[in-house]
Parts: structure tokens; sequence; C-alpha cells
């Protein structure tokens, strides 16, 4: 694919084709935990990972409700690859929302033109990497960094470190760097293949002009839509998930008979059963619906700028938290319960479909729902809007 | 008003300021139960009761999505108000659908002009009034008839009666016409100004161009829309209530202090206080939005027309009875727990608080919630979208 | 009845006749509002007013087993004489727990001899009520107090105010004494006929005597026990009316048909109707074993007598607190959710079935239930016991 | 161990030493699946599987509190253990139920005094397996069994076959005989080392005197007390499992700072974290409380024996289904849960404690749980009891 080559088909329907080949081996691939290195050379094939990059740069210029689609349409199959996938495009927007076109526009020139996928080594709340300055131009980075989904495989990196005042510097590299190197250590109960293990930075250089300076990390309402973008990449992975296992549940209730005790001879026929996805479907569309409207309000943001007010951020980020109350809620109830329609037998390890939950369950657990609880009922209570931080 | 003067006012500010009009007496009015008589009048005088008239009759045409919102204001302070208005535009619709223009155009141009409110008597369920075909142009309906919401002080009626056959056959009579009386027997735990009580036909001729016979009653796809626009109805007159309470909890908890042993100083800024305040507002959130959806696959089948199939129905019915499961249950929670955050001083009489609940908690049993999920359910299994009747 | 006379039926047995003469006025009694005289001489009459009082002094001498089970009894049909009865056993132990047997024996004595009934003018929270000493052993109280539950028609009065220090002095007073007036201000949307209004203490003069000062107010483990007890009274209120509320709900169901939709003909077939009494059924279950441990916990405490540790009284408390959790919840569920079973017709005011709700959702809100789980998770994590106090 | 030798210890005591020995490789088993040998031999040391053998066979005579308390015990730490542990005890009383002392008194002087555990091979909805009489005292059983929990490694054998009249025979054999064999095929999300596979009985040969003919099984309202001690079984190994993880996050909490947004400093004295473990521990208070009565309740019908009736034997199914309602939705909730208190961390592959959730996830699909809701709400409704099967 050229870089400056429109997609030939939908991007919706290019990523619910992936979705499908992804299908096939999610539940054996969720058991071998390690790098789908052959799942995300398919996504850099698909021509995805240019869809948030601007059509002047040779991507695709998508917008966030397209984007999100797509990410959820993986999810419905595996999160793990939603995760990664997803990510990419938050890391593409991040050095949009902390640095200026003159900086990243190589960087997407080349992403787009070379089907690049960038990696997280980002972790804010993990100080054990340094940054020191050497020279006016010259820093080193040095150190070890947790939670750094979708490193491995990765093609560039958005990395940090902390300077001697404590300031947190981000900075973007090719994974290739020399110094750079990856722990293998991510082995978790969900999201397996996200690759969410240690990185270490062994003397990195990084240039300064490589650094996210202007306006830099959270420094502007609008810079700080970032950890909104990463908290809506969750919502949308959430719901996928909740998605993939009741369209599970409901192919494999469609073949079953009803329990001997019921008054109905089919399983479909069951009141019991047909009240449990009926509480699926609407629990399911409210969370669509929320989602929906977060994503619309990120768009406009996204369009404003700059000139986006405080107060403007805060609403965006209270559909954002509420959308994810939803989201995280749902998701947990729907794949804790569609075993109860299921019965026994779903709990072969063949099928493996404690996968839904163990992703959702280790996902939503990223920053605690109390606390999104608690800013959306200050903001309801005071009209004070959540301070903008990586988690909110 | 004259019948072709388009309202001055968005109409939805108009039913806002009789919401803030009925407000200050809603409290009172719920304990005196009866006929609200001053405030039908209010809402004669508004010009509210044309806005689903179409505008070659004198009306204001409006769409479904205003029609909703306007009896959504006036819910939120007094669902009595709200049922016996939004019930007058359901009656309205009702004739669209189940008559043709030519004998229903002469009625909608007397309402516009003349500002008519239309009432109810026509219960379905309740087969004591009988219909008697008296000679090819003149019948005589004669029996009680329970749950005529509105039928008191109203201008039109809607009633019914069983022929011999055990056949529906539906009329539109002045609420003059000699031999109807209303027994004045409503006296209910909530929606207790609704006047939904029983009405007495003692031998009421009513000529055939009186009865509502082409169509007919759910004798088409798009007839059947009917019951699904009380059923919509009913989901923003709970969604209203809802709101209300909700307001009512934030204003009394802003003045508060937190509890003693709360770790901090004002109830706006304790931790429960906050999270329950959240999960009203997640769930009002879904609960907006669903009905949103539901009121446009409305809207879209109502401007089919005729053409409407069967199965564009059902997904229209799949869609409201979703927005009604939620609704349900959010009003009935939010309505009980509001007083959880409010503390034991909004318990006293004089506050009439717990008319919120006793009004959800009534109007939710027009039909059991309990068969929507089964609707919602079996449609999930098995693609088959719901029977038509008065209740689906 | 002879004072030294023990009572000639069970008194479990003799509450339920009470209860059952009770129920056959009580839903017009709730309308009324107000004192319920009549009943009140019910239940001196019955001979239950000496239950709680030591056999020496003229009493039964029953454990707290029984005593809590008359008040359960109470409750089935008729939560606020279930109040008030359950209040007067209160004030009962309160004195044995605040003062020395020669003080209160001549009035537990007199108690049991004319059967009085005693009355609480105690709310610790309302300070408006001054007591300034005369003389070494005349005071006098003047001021109000709010939720004065029980006083109206009472014989003798428990009473505080707040000395010059802002130390709280509680009395034991006749009723009758000179400037003691009740404003018969309580109108309330539950506990209807608790008269828990405000009393007004007119220049009050109450001698040193009738003063308990030895111990004094939670001034040890031991006396500590009081709000226990209090709060252990509303565990049994709030079982006793979910029972009744069940017990209704399940009278109705039994004769009525199934919805049109339902595989089943009968509603006591109905599969969501049968899944919803089992859901009572396990939370009616739950809670009377939560209070029975708790209540056998109250009596090892109670028997202990002043040797109790704070650590022992705490662990009553923390058995006292989850059940009081238990209890909340699914009193509140209950009395909700039976009108999803009954149906539309059970609305109807003459039945007024709400008051099951408006009783609980009231009584409930005593003190909030967010704090009891804090202090139940609390001990739960750092074994803390919760502090005494009025609420705890 | 000698056989007539009472335990040197108190049951409970050795049970939760053999816990306390499991739990230092619980998580790693889990992993590995498959059969547990050592911990199984483990077992056979103690003395317990001769726990529920009477002393005339010199076994323990326990009566069914100690048995149910060593299994919830264990089902602390290892509920796959549990369940083994748990169905050799089943097993035992099967024969008891199922036949007379005559014939089962050896086997059990020979379990006793070798310590021979006993596996299941008896699944009577897998008709697989035929039983066909070759002679008058000989039959031979032929065919497949699913779902055999603790066949493997076991020494005797329950199995089942169906004749040729379609009638279920079951009989006692030595895990040896020849032509038994085992597939090892279980692999399942949880319970992951009871061995629940198939077996393959190849023309295995059994005697008439080894069937269990008299009175056979379900045949009497005493007999048909095997499904509940199973059922309780069930319920015992769900308390015991919500009590791990309780326990586990209780521990794990308590060295935590709480989340950056807090009020509170530490996490034990976050009021979110306070109100989910009051949340726990209030559920756990009721489940434990629902066990004891039931497990009261069995002790009593089986002390009566074959006198007991269909109606005394109905009660004690109520009592352990409304347990097993219980212990089923707090055990999901709570093994859920417990990551919302311990935050992302514990998601680490290497503490594993998704297990909790897979095991009750797993076991709590045995028979639905709807359908015990439906047997309750049936009899609270209609007094109809369940009608024994072996699922009821």
């Amino acid at each position: 694919m050229n870089a400056s080559t429109p997609l030939t088909q939908d991007p919706i329907d290019i990523a619910q084709k992936l979705a499908a080949e992804f299908a096939t081996t999610a539940a054996q691939r969720d058991k071998q935990g390690g790098n789908p290195k052959a799942e995300r050379d398919l996504i850099r094939q698909s021509g995805l990972l240019a869809l948030s990059i601007g059509q002047q740069y040779g991507g695709q210029g998508a917008d966030w409700q397209t984007i999100f689609k797509t990410i959820q349409s993986i999810a419905q199959v595996d999160s793990s690859l939603a995760h990664v996938y997803g990510f990419h495009h938050l890391l593409i927007a991040t050095v949009q929302l902390f640095a200026q076109p003159e900086q990243y526009g190589p960087w997407f020139e080349q992403t787009a033109r070379e089907h690049l996928f960038w990696g997280n080594t980002l972790n804010p709340l993990d100080r054990r990497t340094t940054a020191t300055q050497l020279s006016e131009h010259e820093y080193v980075f040095h150190g070890d960094k947790s939670f750094c989904s979708g490193s491995m495989d990765s093609d560039i990196l958005l990395c940090s470190g902390f300077n001697e005042d404590g300031k947190l510097l981000i900075g973007v590299i090719p994974t290739a760097r020399e110094g750079v190197s990856f722990l293998g250590d991510w082995d978790n109960m969900g999201q397996r293949q996200t690759d969410s293990g240690s990185s270490h930075f062994e003397q990195v250089k990084i240039s300064k002009d490589e650094l996210l300076l202007n306006p830099g990390p959270l420094s502007t309402p609008y810079s700080s839509l970032r950890p909104l973008i990463a908290q809506l990449i969750f919502v949308h992975m959430f719901l996928g998930v909740a998605e993939g296992a009741f369209e599970t549940a409901k192919q494999t209730v469609q073949n079953q008979k009803a329990w001997s005790k019921s008054l109905a001879e089919n399983a479909v026929n069951d009141p019991f059963i047909q009240k449990h996805f009926a509480e699926f479907y609407v629990q399911l569309e409210s969370v669509r619906l929320l989602a929906d409207k977060a994503v619309q309000r990120l768009q406009g943001a996204w369009e404003i700028g700059e000139a986006l007010t405080a107060e403007q951020r805060g609403e965006v980020s209270i559909a954002i938290a509420t959308a994810k109350i939803a989201a995280t809620n749902s998701s947990l109830y729907i794949t804790q319960n569609i075993f109860q329609v299921m019965g026994a037998r779903a709990t072969t390890a063949k099928l493996n479909l404690d996968r839904f939950w163990r992703n959702v369950r280790t996902q939503t657990l990223h920053d605690p729902i109390d606390y999104k609880y608690q800013e959306v009922g200050e903001w309801v209570l005071t009209a004070k809007v959540p301070d903008p931080s990586f988690y909110s």
C-alpha cells in the first residue's frame, strides 16, 4: 500500500475481517500468552495503523467514531490485540497533543508509509527511569519501566523518564534504538497478549528534538485530552468484549434444550434464559449509546483544538467517565453471567470462554472505578470538573 | 389563540414554564387527589394540546421528539399531569392510526381551534361495555369501563365497547354526550390526579361515522404503532419523575453537612453521597439515550406510514421495550434511593417526597416489566418480534 | 392483672393476637396518622409492657429473644405500634444501663403494676432543651426537643437536656409533670402513628434523684449497649414489615391468573413470579438468621453486665450492624418489589399497600446505612470496633 | 492409624492443617490441572476419609456439621480437593441411603481400615453405559460416562449403568476392577484438579451383591436425601472459596496505600474499600448462617432415617436450596469484586487469584440456579416441595 493511497475498503469492514481472522486462534493464543507477531503483522498490512494519521501525512485522517469502532470490532474477538492496536492510535494522538506538527510530521509520514506500529513505555506512575541532560541537545534515559503495553514488536516507542527536578519528559524513538530492551515478563490472568511487561533502558541516548516539550504533557486543556482518549479506548474494549461474550452465549444457547424442569422445550424459549439475555441486551444498548455520546463529545473537543477550555474538557471527561462506569459494570456482569445461560459444558478449557471475564476483569482495574464514580458525583453536586491527570 | 397561529415560543419552553407553575402546588395536589382542573386549563391555554395535530388542521405538526420532551418536562414535577397530557396526544395519534383523514380532520380542526382536551375510556381489557348496532348508522354503547385516565374534565372522549361477536369497537364522541358519566372513584397510591377511575355509559348513542373502522384498531403494522406510543409516553414519564427526584435530592444535599463520621465536612464531599449521585446520573444518562433512540425509531416508522412492515414495526417495539426496562428500573432505583442521600428530615409529609416513588411504582405496573424482558429476550434469541397487542 | 401475676399466655402468642387486632385497622390508621390511643391501651392491657422488667419488680423478666419477637410480630402489621412498643422496652433498658436498681426499682414496680407506657423525649442530637441546676437537688429543664417517638399518651417520660457545660443529663419523670407539652406536629410519609413530633418543656422541675447519673449515659461498655438495643429494635421492625409485605403479596398472588403471555395459567406457576418470591424468601431467611445471631450476642453481653469489655461490646455492635445492613436492604427491596408480582390493582389507595415501603423507607433513615457499612468494613480491615455513640 | 483408633485431633483442626499444606501449592497446581496424587494421599493419611463412617465399622461417626466444616476448610484454599474429598463422603452416604448395612458394612470397614478414597462414575444424565444381566448373580457394565469427579486415583468406585428397561443400576466396585479405565480428559476453566473426566467400562463384570438394589436409588424420601447432600457439599465449597478470596483480599489491602484521590492515606481507611469489604462480610455471614441452618435440617432428617416423610424431606430441600442460591450469588460476587479492592497488581498470573472465580463459576453450573429459585418460589406460593431427583 502506498502512503498516499486511500484504503480501498471501509475501515470498519477491514477491522471486521481482521477480527474474523483473529477469532480462529484467539482462544488458543490467550492460553499461550506472549507476542502475537503474526496478528500484529496482519494489522500492519491492513493499513489501519494510518487511520488516525492526517491525510497530509499520507494517513486516512479518520474521525474518532471510526477509530473507536475498529477497536471495538477487534475487541469482540481479541481484547489483547484491540489494546495494542488502540494504544497505537493513542500514542499517535499523544504526540499531536503534546507536540507541534513540524516535530511529529516526519514521524507520521514514516508511520503511514511503512505501516509502523507504535509501542508504549510511558507509565507515568513508575519513576524508575531517569532522564539526564548530557548537553543542550542530548539526553540519556536509564532505568526500568513497568506496564509497557505493546512495546515488544513495536517500531516506534513513546518513552518517558523523570529528570532531576522530578519533571516527566516524554520522547519518541525507534524501538531499535541502542540500549532499549524488553524483559518479556508479562504473565497475567488477562490481556495476555498485550506484552504489557517491563522495559529496560540502558543509557539510551535521546536527542532533544525527540522530546515532546511544546506544549508538553497535560499542559493545556487540549493536551489533557490524552488520558481521556485512553479511557475511551478502554470503554470500547470493554464493550467489544461484552459483545463478543454475548454473541458466543447466544449461539451456544440457540442449540440447547431447556433444563428438564422448564415449561419450555428449547433453551431459547425458557423464560429465565430469555430474561437473562434481555438483561444483557439492555446493558449493551446502554453502553453503546453512552460510548457514542462520549465519542461525539471527544470529537467535538478534538476539533476545537488548543482553544478548548478547561470547562469544555471537563464535560468530555464526565461523558467518558459515565460511559466507563457503565462499560465496566456491564462487561463484568455479562462476561460472568453468560455461563448462567450456557451451562456447565461451556466451562471446558477447550472453549476458553473464561477469557472474556479475565480480560475485562484485568483491564477494568487500570484505575479504580470507584474514583470515576467519585468524579462524576462531585461534578453533579458541585459542578467541579475532574482535575486532568493521567487517569482522569 | 387562533388555530392557524403558530406557537410564539418553543414548545419545550412552554412546557417548562407550565412545569414551573405546576411545581408550586404539586406536593399539595398529590395529597388531595381528584381533578386538577386549574392546571388542565393552563395546559389548554398553552396551546400544547395542538402540538401533535398537523398544520393543515391548524395544529403545530410537531415531531415526536418535541412531543415527548414536553411530556418529560411536565413529568419532572407532576407525573399525573404528564399522564393526562401525554394520553391526549396518544389519543390524537390513535385516530390517525385507526382511521382516515376525512374522518378525523374535523375533530383535529376543532381540537386545535378550541384547545380541546381528549380523554380516555378505551381500556381493552375491561369487556363490560357493550356496543350494539341499532341501525345501519347507529350504535349504542352501554356499561362500565375502568382505568379511564384523563376522562373527567375532557372535551372529547375515545371510548370502546365490544359487539356481539366480541370485536372491539372504538369511537370518538364529545365528552358531553348524553349518557356518559364518571364515577370519580380513582383513589390510588400514585398518579393521584390522573382521574383514572371508572366511566359509565348509559345507553350512549354513537353514530357509525364516529367509529374508527378503517383500518380499525391494530389492523396493520402501522396502526399497531399505537400501543408503542403509549409505552414510550410511560418511558418519558418515568424518566421525568426520576429527573425530578434527582434534582430535588441534589438541591437538598447541597445545603447539608456530612454525617459526623464522614471524612468530609459537607455532604457534597462525602464519598458515599458522591457515589450515590454518580450512580443516579449514570442511570439517568442511559435512560435518556435509550429513550432518544426509541423516539428516533418511532419517528422513522411514523414517517413511513402504512407501508411499515411488521419487521420494521417490531424493531421499534424492541427499542421501546429496551428503554422501558431501563426507565422502569432506574426510576424505581432513584426515587427510592434519593432518601439515602437526603436523610431522615426529607421524610416530613410537608415535602411529600415519597410521591416520586409512589408515582413511578404505580405507573410502572401498567403491564408487567417481566414480559418486556421476555419479549426482548425472545427477539434476541429467535429474531421473533413481539406480536402487536395493546401492551406490546 | 396483678403485678406479681405471670402472663397466662406465651408472650409471642399475645403479641400475635394484638397484631391480628391491629391488622384490621392498620391501613386506615396509617392514613389518619395521629395517636393510636385505643391500640396503645390494648398493649397496656396485654401485660406486654412488663415483659422486660425483672420478676423481682413484678415483671416478666423475659429474655431479649422474646422481647424482639414480640416487636417483630407487631411490626408485621403495624410498624408504628411496633416502634412505640419497642421503644418502651428500650427506655426500660436505658435506665437499667444508665442507673442503679435502688433508683429504678420503684419505677419498674409501678410500671409493672399499673401497665405504664414509657415515652421518649431524649434525642441527643437536638440541643435546644437546657438543664439548669437550681439547687443541690433541683433542676429545671426548658426548651424544645424533636423526634420524640411515643411521647404522647405515655405515662412516664425519659427526657434530656444539656447543662451549662454541654453535658447531656437524662431524667425520668411522669409525663403529667407540670410544664411538659407535646406539639403534635408529627406528619411524615411513614411511621405515621409513632407520634415522633416535638415536645416542649416549659420550666419543668426535675429532682436530682430523677436524673440518671450513676453510671450515666454511655459511660461504660455495658451502659453503651443502649444504642445497640435501639438498632436491634429497628432490625426487627424492618424484618417484621418485610414479612408483612411478603405475606400480603403471597396471598394476593395466590388468587391471580398469570399474565396473558405467560407459559403458565396461574400466577403461582409463572416462572418470573416464582423467582421473585424466591428472591424475597432468601433475603428474609438471611435477615432472620442475622437478626437471631445479633440477639444472641446482645443477650450474652447483657448477661455479662458491667464486666463487659469494650471489645466484647464491639462484637455485639458488629453483629447488629451486619443485621441492620441486611435488614435495611431487604426490607426496601421487598416492600418495593411486592408490587411487581401483585400488579396494578394492588395500587388502589383502599389497600394502602405502599405503607410497607413508606414505613421502612422512613425508619431506615434513622442514621445513614452507609456508615454502618463503614463501621463493619473498618472492623474487618483493622479490627477496630465502632466507638460507642447514640448511633453505633 | 488403626481403624478402631479415634482421631487424636479435632477433625476440623486436621482439615485446617491439611488446608495450610495445600495452600502452599494451590495456585501452581491449579495451573497444572491433572491429578493431585500427593495431596490426596495426605488426605488418606489424615484419617478424615473415615469421618462419615460409623464407629461400629471403625470410623469416626462424625455428624454432618463436622463433615461439612472439614469440606469448607479445605475449600478455602483448594476447591478441587474439597470437591473430591466432599464427594468421597457423599458416596459413603449414598450406599447408606441406597443399600442395607449387611451389604455396605464390609466396604465401610475396609475403607476405615485402609483409608480408602471413593470415586464417582455415577452421572445419571449420561446414559451411555449399559448394564446387562448375564446370569442371576452376574452383570456386565459397558460404555462411557462423563463428569466422573474423583474417579482417578480412587480405591473404590460408585458406578452406574442403564439396563434394558432403562432402569438405573448403581454398583460399588474396586477401582482396580478389570476393564475400568479413565480417559484423563478433564481440562476445564475451573475445578481443574477434580479429575472430572470420562471413564470407560469395557465389559466390566459386577456381581449382583455389588449392586445397590435395596432400597435402591431415590426410592424413599430418606434415600432421596442423597442429592441434597451433594447440593450441600456445593454450598460449603462455594462458601469456602468465597472465604478464601475474602481473606486474600483482606491481607492484600492491609498493605496498600489508598488511591491518590482518596480522602484517606491507607487503603484500609478508604471509604469505598471499607464499604466493599462490609458488603463482602454481610454476604459471607448470611451464607454461613443459611448453610448452618441447612446442615441442622439435614442432620435432623438423617437421624429420623427411613421414617422420614416426603414433606420433611421437602423442607430440608428448601433449606438447602435457599442456602445454595445465596452461596452461589455471594461466591460469584465476592470472587469477582475482590479485584476491585486489590487493584491491578493482583492480576499477575503468579498469584493466580482468578482461580477463586473460575472455580465457583464452574461448580455453580452443576445445575441451573434459576431452577433452584423456581423450586423455592413454587414452594412459597403453593407449599409444593420439590420432586426428588438427582438435582433437587
